[in-house]
C-alpha cells in the first residue's frame, strides 16, 4: 500500500488535517496516511523545510509528501509537485523545498494546473488530495502540471564559509520538542571544510570543543555516570547529520532546555571555528 | 475499507483515544480510523458540534462519525446513533447533533440499547466501538437501538433575524487554532435574508464592510501585497460556508489572533446589519 | 492485519514518531500503527508505565507495544523485548515494564542483540522498527535477542500495607489530561486488604469516605442533579481498576482540576485507612 505523509501548520485542534485525510480516502481508499507534524509554527517555512529534509528518506521510495505550510496560491506563488530522490513532494513554491535541492537535482518539477478542474469553493486541501492520490497511484506528473525548471530557495538555509576558510557561519533552523537547537550545518560540510583541522563550536558567549558523533556515543557510560551529565550543554550531530546544540536529557517543562537555558532562538548564529 | 472518524475531548496525553482504536480494531481489523480532533475544549458541546458539521461531508458516504464529548449516559441523556445525509453518527443526545438537523432531516435515529450486552465495567468506549464497527459493516441501526423521532437541539446554534429583517444576530461558535472566530451565520442564510441589500459586519466596537468570499480571493495579489496585509482584520466566508472574523495570516503564538486582538470569545455576539 | 502501538515522549511537533512509522512501513507495509501517547512527560518512566498497563489489554492478543521513553541503550540499560499476557513489549530495561510483571509472569524475555546488524548511524528507532515488525510477522523472540530471566522494577510502583494492616500507603503515578490523579492502589488490592472493613481515602488535608465504583455510577442521576455536582472532589475506581482522585467534570483550562485544586502532584502520598 502506498504512503502519503503530512507536514502542516494546521494544528491539532482543528479539523483541517482530518478533512484532508477524508478527501484522500475518498479518492483512494487503500492508502496509508502518516502524520509527520501538524504543529509547525504557523507559516514557518524554515521549520517545515528542516523537518521535511530530516524525515523523507526514512519512508519507502515512491512515498508522496504533502507540505501544507504557507501553502495558499497567489499571483506569484504557485503550487508545485516534484519528483526528487525517488520521492514525490507537493506544496507551494515558497522556498520550502529549497533545502532539498541544495543537495541533488530534482528529477522533475511541475507547476500544478488542475485548479480549474475543481468545483468552485475548493481549496488547497482539494488540490493536495487530488494530486497526492494521483501520484500514489503511479500517475504521471505531466497530467497534473506543466514542467518548470527551477524553484525558489531560502538564503538562510545555506551555511557560509568565510574567505580564509577559518570558520563556518550557520543558523538555528529548528528547535525540537526537547528544546534542542538544530543548525543548518551538516557533519559532511564541516568535514569537507575542515580538511583535517580540529574545530570548536561558538554561539553567544558559549563554546564547545567536543562534538559528539551521535547520541549513542553515550552508550558505553553507566546510568549513574549519565545521570551526572544531566543538564550539561553538548554539541552533537543528530540523526539527520546536522550539528545540534542540546542539553543532555533536557525536559523543557521542568528543568529548561538548550533554547531557554542558552538563550538560543530560531535563526540565531552558530559558528564552527577551525584550529590550525 | 470503511472509515470511522473521531471527535473527542480526550486530549492527546492520555490513552483513551488509543484504547478506543484498540477496541475498534479488535471488533473489525480492516477499518480506517481517522482522528478529526481530540482537543475539543473539555465538555464543550458547541465546539464539537461546529467541527462535526464542518467536517463530515468531506468523508465518503457511509463513514461512521463518533463524537466523544460530554458523552456519559445519565438518567436523561442517552447514547444515540443516527443515519443522516448518508453518514452515521454516534454520541450522546446532548445537543451535539442539533446543528446538523437544522438543515435536513435525519433518515433514522435510534437510542442505543446494547449496554446490557456488555460485560460489567464496560464504558462509553466499548459502546462506541461496538456500535461503530457494527455500522461500518453495514449493520442495521435497529439491531443496536430503539427508533426515536427527535433529538435535542442547542438554542445558541441558530442565528436570529430581527423583526424588521434589518439585521441578523449570531454568535461565535468556534475559535480555531489560528485564533480565527467562526460564527453560526452561514453565507446562504445572509443571502436569503439580504434579498439583494448590502450589509456590514459588527461586533464589539468593530465594523467590517467588505466580506471576502473565500481565502482564495487573495490569490490574485502578489506575495508582497499580501505581506502588507498581515495583521489586518478581515471577515470571510470559510470553507464550511460560515462567516468568520480573522486576522490575515495570524500566528496566535507570536503576533496575536482575532480572538486575542479583537477580544472575541466563544458565544460573543456578531451582527450582520443590512443597508437599504 | 497486525497492530503495533506507540507510547513515547517524542512530542507532537517533531518528526520522530513519523519516521518511526516510516521505518515500520518500510519493513512491513501491511500493518496498523496506533498512537497511544507521544506526550509522556520527557523521560518519565513512571507515567509511561502506568499508561502501558492501563492500555495494552484493550488491544487484540499478539499486538506489539513499543515504549519509547528514556529508551537509549547505555552500559547498564539494555533494549529488551518481552512476551507477556499474549502481547509483545519492546523498550529499554529501565523499570518501565515493572508494573506489568507485578501481576503475572512474562512468558519470555530477551535482551535485544540485533544492534550490530544495523548500519552505522542507526538509532533506537531502527531497532524498535526492525524488532516490532519481526514480531508482528510472528517472528521468534530468540531470533532478535538472548533470553534473560528478570527485568528491573521501580519501587514507587508498589503500594505498601502497614504492619497492622490498618492502612495502605500509595502514590500518585499519573495525572491525566482532565487533571485527575491516578494512584497505584488497585480496587482488588484494597478489597483483599480490607477483608470486609470500611475505609476512607486521605491525602494532604482531605478525606473522602465514599469511593465510587465507576464513572457510570452517576448514570442514574439527571443532568441537572449532575450539574450541581460539578467541581466536587470525588474518589473513584477508574476503568483500569485504580483509585483515582478527581474533580467531577473538571476542565483544567477553566475551572481547575484535582491536581491544581487539591494540590496533588506526581508521587504524592494517598492513604487508604480502614475503619474497624
Amino acid at each position: 500500500m502506498s504512503i502519503i505523509t503530512l507536514i502542516t501548520d494546521y494544528g491539532l485542534k482543528d479539523h483541517y488535517a482530518g478533512i484532508l485525510k477524508g478527501k484522500i480516502f475518498s479518492y483512494l481508499p487503500e492508502i496509508n496516511v502518516i502524520d509527520i507534524s501538524h504543529t509547525i509554527d504557523k507559516f514557518n517555512v524554515l521549520e517545515a523545510s528542516y523537518l521535511l529534509s530530516a524525515s523523507y528518506s526514512h519512508f519507502p521510495k515512491g512515498t508522496v509528501h504533502i507540505v501544507g505550510v504557507d501553502a495558499s496560491q497567489n499571483a506569484d506563488t504557485f503550487h508545485i509537485a516534484m519528483l526528487y530522490d525517488g520521492h514525490y513532494f507537493i506544496g507551494a513554491d515558497n522556498g520550502i523545498f529549497g533545502s532539498l535541492i541544495n543537495k541533488i537535482n530534482p528529477e522533475k518539477i511541475v507547476q500544478i494546473n488542475i485548479h480549474d478542474l475543481l468545483i468552485n469553493g475548493s481549496g488547497d486541501l482539494d488540490v493536495f488530495a487530488m494530486v497526492a492520490t494521483h501520484l500514489a497511484k503511479n500517475g504521471e506528473l505531466n497530467v497534473i502540471g506543466t514542467p518548470i525548471s527551477s524553484i525558489k530557495k531560502m538564503n538562510v538555509l545555506a551555511p557560509i564559509v568565510d574567505q580564509n576558510s577559518k570558520s563556518i557561519r550557520g543558523n538555528v533552523v529548528y528547535i525540537d520538542d526537547f528544546g534542542n537547537c538544530v543548525t543548518n550545518i551538516s557533519k559532511s560540510f564541516i568535514e569537507e571544510t575542515a580538511n583535517g583541522r580540529n574545530y570548536e563550536i561558538r554561539f553567544s558567549v558559549h563554546s564547545i570543543r567536543n562534538v559528539k558523533n551521535h547520541y549513542s556515543d553515550f552508550k558505553n557510560n553507566t546510568t549513574s555516570a549519565l545521570k551526572s551529565m544531566e543538564g550539561n550543554e553538548i554539541a552533537i550531530f543528530n540523526q539527520a547529520g546536522f550539528l545540534e546544540i542540546a542539553i543532555y536529557r533536557s525536559n523543557p517543562a521542568r528543568t529548561g532546555s538548550a533554547n531557554t537555558l542558552l538563550g538560543l532562538k530560531m535563526q540565531d548564529v552558530v559558528m564552527v571555528e577551525f584550529v590550525e
